[in-house]
């Protein structure tokens, strides 16, 4: 399977403007990764932990754009968050970045090679794809099974916006479960071909 | 309180392209409002009328734009679902419409003197701004203080857009409950100010 997990503001945004290595979720984008951090005072409550670690327990490699790795780079370090095979899309080769745990690999053959990259390194696991570019170019090629979008309370009126550059036709989505965080509204779907 | 409702896609469109009196919701937007007549099989599930009765019953007046109004003209005939005045906006003056149940009234000093009026006409109840357009003025003018989202499962990737011209501020908004309904999801918020 094919899935994918952002965290977007009710209007849609992944990040605000001027978003780039230096200030990777734009400019008041920040807002959209508070829940990560948000305390769990009752127990009842649910826990970023709770909603995250089995996306990360189901992934058996990533594809990201350019954009995302670059991000990434600035805010992982020498030990990414994923210990899986990571593929980068990019138009200029480069030698693999490789990180504790994990290895950043470039693909300049294009979306659909990156996949089929991953696929192979995912084996019995799922193909995770990371940021909002790489899942536009996967709903646009009709390739994404899932998508959870961790929806966070605020319009931010500009930035970078998921549902640009789609395609035009409509797609339909079908609900898996809907659960309520501290500051965030986690939405599944499953994506109807 | 001023408060709205509105049926969007998960990509935050509330009609489809094309919306006019001749199709209300615009090509492909019909599935917005799908979720209206779903079957309730199992008595725990969540019927359309259980959302919807409580905001039918707390409004006092209505606004809606002058858009809506066509649409609203065309799909409700002789008796509008709500017995409520209705203030809706307009650049030409014209005379009261008179329903069963409700009256619309038309407003050319600007959606301030509307709301005005729409207030004064409600008493205790609530003024509910109806359509997307209202929505939009509402947000720019800061006076929203609560929307309920009915999110479809469906991205339309086009037609009319929730977001658009609401101004270019971050708008914080606090999460006030998540109901799952048959094929839509309600997402209710305060708007922080």
């Amino acid at each position: 399977m094919i899935a994918a997990n952002l965290s977007v503001s009710v209007d849609g945004y992944f990040a605000g403007p001027g978003a780039g290595p230096q200030q990777t979720l734009g400019q008041g984008g920040e807002v959209l990764h508070g829940w990560f951090a948000h305390d769990v005072a009752d127990r009842d409550q649910l826990s970023a932990e709770d909603v995250l670690r089995p996306e990360l327990e189901r992934a058996g490699a990533l594809v990201m754009g350019r954009d995302s790795y670059e991000t990434a780079e600035a805010a992982w370090g020498p030990h990414p968050p994923f210990e899986n095979p990571i593929f980068v899309l990019t138009h200029r080769p480069r030698e693999d970045d490789v990180r504790e745990g994990s290895t950043f690999t470039f693909v300049t053959d294009g979306f659909d090679a990156a996949i089929e990259r991953a696929r192979a390194a995912a084996g019995e696991k799922d193909v995770m794809l990371h940021g909002g570019t790489s899942i536009q170019q996967g709903l646009r090629a009709g390739i994404l099974d899932e998508l959870q979008l961790h929806v966070v309370p605020v319009l931010l009126t500009q930035g970078r916006w998921l549902w640009e550059d789609i395609g035009d036709l409509p797609i339909e989505l079908e609900p898996v479960r809907t659960l309520e965080g501290v500051g965030v509204t986690h939405l599944k779907y499953r994506v109807r071909r």
